[in-house]
Parts: structure tokens; sequence; C-alpha cells
């Protein structure tokens, strides 16, 4: 089970359901290991500038092997790296809604997801970490 | 019958076939009448300067009601619009690939391919004009 | 034998032994399969233009996986990919001295050398690539 | 004893040593005192993100003649450098892990370090430095 289009996705369509459960639209972005696109889709009505966010997320999530989320405290002022989201051509977001992509403990690849709510992002783009995590569990062929 | 994630899907999907019976990956854009985006895949193996040059080929249809490869000619030095490819940010792509998607006459958004050679580029995003025309002519709803 | 940090010194070391024969200072970068930076060399009066371009020419290698002197005639006016070289955040680089680094027929990164006349560019990149061939070939741990 | 690239590669050595003591992988970057590139080396598994952020770090030690971490605490809410890091283009780095390299009390290039919580990368930085120091102290021709 490699992180290809195929399996990308699938992880946006399990993403996309959770964005309409929650009731909100949303864009989803999926990168590889190199934080280069995989693919991206932006959701009817989702907002505009969701598309560069949910993008620069599975960015950064792929660029700085962590959760976006675990970036905003470590970025304000007084703390150590106050200053790191205007790093980075400015493709660094430091709020929730992107998390790597692992398999077997190596970030192979990221998820980013804007459109609502930072809580909300993050619920969402949980969601497409969930269903590539059962994707590696079932082994199973892409069948979409 | 709108230009949506729906059915930008199934345009992609239909240009993606077309790509695998060329025998070369492409990156496939779809964007909507202002030149946003509202998917990107990136098929397996594709350039990666086609992440940027597919989206900008969509940005460039979607912005110019027009098809990219008509914008050469008048783009070389001697002629009316030369200089053009380093207006608009750099976004203005003149080669071939990214052809507005029409409805009624008129333009509701745009495709772009790239990956390949230009007439491949070619070839592969007019599957993806002809998929969004024959959904126009059914005005089948989606069941992908 | 991949493509890492230390074969990457070496591959840099061979090019800057070539760059000295030819006598003219040259800027050396290696690039992943993704294009992002490995490791890059500014030897001694090179231009400062060429950091930029080297690092461009190795991303452009590995972003359309051919050599940057292939697209140039491709890129005249009249031709097919005319405007290329503006295309990507003017990322491409449509002269020579950029080559694809390959392994089993996969390009697993790449080399862009500038500096000099494009001529001697390639001269010198072309040191790289062979000294990557050799690597590969002798299976030699590195032991630089 | 000049900064040059045969000194800059013995910095980076040592600060690469430095970093596998510390075991996180960093990217190194060495300025000249104009703060653009001598060289840079990529640790294999360093954050994609400190490419960037390295270099910049080492630009910002030699465009200000101080070390970044100096930066963080003027440049806060209230501060008299309030805003700083969005200046320059954004290549200023206000947190710690540049330094710059000195010779008789001027400030002749910089190093950048990135690749691990700040803490890491001011220590590993400061192998670097205190590397060009000993380098400087002993007078020793390069033989790397």
């Amino acid at each position: 089970m490699e992180l290809n289009l195929e399996t990308a996705r699938q992880v946006i369509k399990a993403t996309e359901e959770r964005a309409e459960q929650v009731g909100q639209p949303m864009v989803i972005a999926v990168a590889n290991d190199e934080g280069n696109l995989i693919a991206q889709h932006r959701m009817d009505d989702a907002w505009l500038a969701s598309v560069s966010i949910s993008r620069n997320k599975s960015y950064t999530a792929a660029a700085l092997d962590m959760p976006t989320h675990e970036l905003a405290n470590a970025s304000e002022p007084g703390n150590s790296l106050y200053g790191l989201q205007t790093t980075d051509d400015n493709k660094i977001v430091i709020f929730g809604g992107g998390y790597p992509l692992e398999k077997g403990g190596e970030v192979v690849g990221a998820i980013g997801v804007s459109g609502g709510e930072v809580s909300q992002d993050r619920t969402v783009a949980e969601a497409g970490v969930e269903a590539w995590e059962e994707l590696l569990s079932e082994g199973v062929t892409a069948d979409d």
C-alpha cells in the first residue's frame, strides 16, 4: 500500500464524507513526503482562501513531520519558534488541520484541510488520517 | 448540470483514462470561471513541474476565455501580445493544454493538463472537454 | 547505493575537480527526485547569479525528468514549448547544465551546474553524472 | 585563513558531527558576509522546511551581524522591532540557530542550522562557530 493518487483519492473521499457530516464544505489536499501535491479537492461552496491554506497545511505537515496544530503554541510571542509562520516563503501554517500520513513510523505524505473553524478542520482532517490507517491495516487494493 | 466538484471529478476521471491510453502520466487541474481551483490530480510519476503548469493552464484558459495554444503565436516577438507570458504574476501559460469549459456559450471553468509533449497534453485535455460536453448533453446526474 | 548527502558530496567533489580542470569556478547543486536540495557548493569566485541558476537547473532536471539543454529549442518562439521558461514560478531553466541522476532507469535526483559558458557548465555537470554512475556501478560505500 | 568553500566544508563537517551526537538530522548553511550562500548540506531525513529556514538563518545573521536568537525579544508585540520578521522579503528569521562567523572582530560570514527544537539548532550551530574559531586560532590549512 503506497500513498499514490489512488489511495489519496480514497483518503480524500473519506475526508469529504466527514466534512458533509460536520456540515461545513472544506478544501482537502494530500501531499507526498516532499510536500508536493498529489491531489486537491475543493468542495462546493468551500472558502476560496482554503485552497491555499489547505495546500500549505499539507506542505507544512510534510515539511516538519508533525501536525500543524502543534506549532501554534511554540510560535507565539515569547516562545521558542516565534516567527516561524513567516519562514519558508510563507508556506508554513501554524494552526490545526494539517497532519502527517505515516507508514511504519515514516512520514510518507500529509493531509491538509481548511474550510471551517480550526476544530472542524481538525475533525475532518482526522477522518483522512484514519482512512489512510485503515488502508494500511487492511492492505486492501483500491476499488474507488 | 453545473461545473462543481462532482462533475470536475468525472471530467478528471475521463482525462486520466485518456492519459493512460496515451501512455504518459499527467497532472490535471479543473478551475472555475474565476480561475480558482476546483480539483487537481497528479497521476503517479507525472512530472513535478506539471503540478504548477497544469494549474496555470486552467487559470489561463479561464482568465482569458480561450485555449492556451491560441496564445502562442500572438505572444511571439513582433506580434501583438509579445510579453504576455510574464504578466499576471507569471500565471499565464501560452502553450497548449488549457481549454475553457463552456455551457450555453458561456465559459464556466477550464481544464489544464501537463505531463508530456504539448501535443499529448492537448490530446489528453481534449478528453476532458469532451467529457464535460457529454455530461452537458446527457444531463446525467453524477454517479461516479 | 542511494542518492543521499554522502553520495551527493562525492558527486559534487568530482564535479568541482572537473571545474578546476576547466579553469572556471562553478556553483553546483544536487537535488532529490522531488527537486528539493540535498547539497550545494559555491566554489570560490563563482558568479553570484549561479547560486540561484544552478539550484534551478537541478530543480528543472528533476521536475521534468530531462537535461535542461533539451528544453532550449522547444522553448523558442514558434516552437511547442515557447513560454516554458516563465512557468512554475520561474524555476524552469531552459539552457544547459542540469541533468537527471538515474538509477535503474528511474530519476532519483538531479545535478545543476552554473558558472561559465553553457558549454563549460555542461562539461562540468557531466562529470557529476559520471561520478554518480560510477558510484552506482561500483556499489562502493562512501569514504570521502 | 579565509571563509571560503574549503573552510565552510570543514565548518559544516564539524556541525554535522554535532548533529549526529544530538541525534537530530539538520540542514546546515554557510553564507558569506553579504549573506550569499557558500555551501549548504541537508542531512538525510532532515526536515524539508529546514532547507529554507537554515539558509535564511545564515542570511539573517550575516545581514544583521548578530545571532538570530537575539532578535526574538525585540520582535515581539510592543517591542522596538515588532514586525521585523516580515521585512526583507521574509528572509529574516528571528529564532535561534543563526550565528555570525567573525575574524578579528569583523563578521566574515554566518552559519544557519535548522532541523530540531530551537535549543538543538543552537547547540549544533555553535559547533560550527567553534570549528571556525579553531580554524582561525590554528591557522591550519584545509586538509579535509
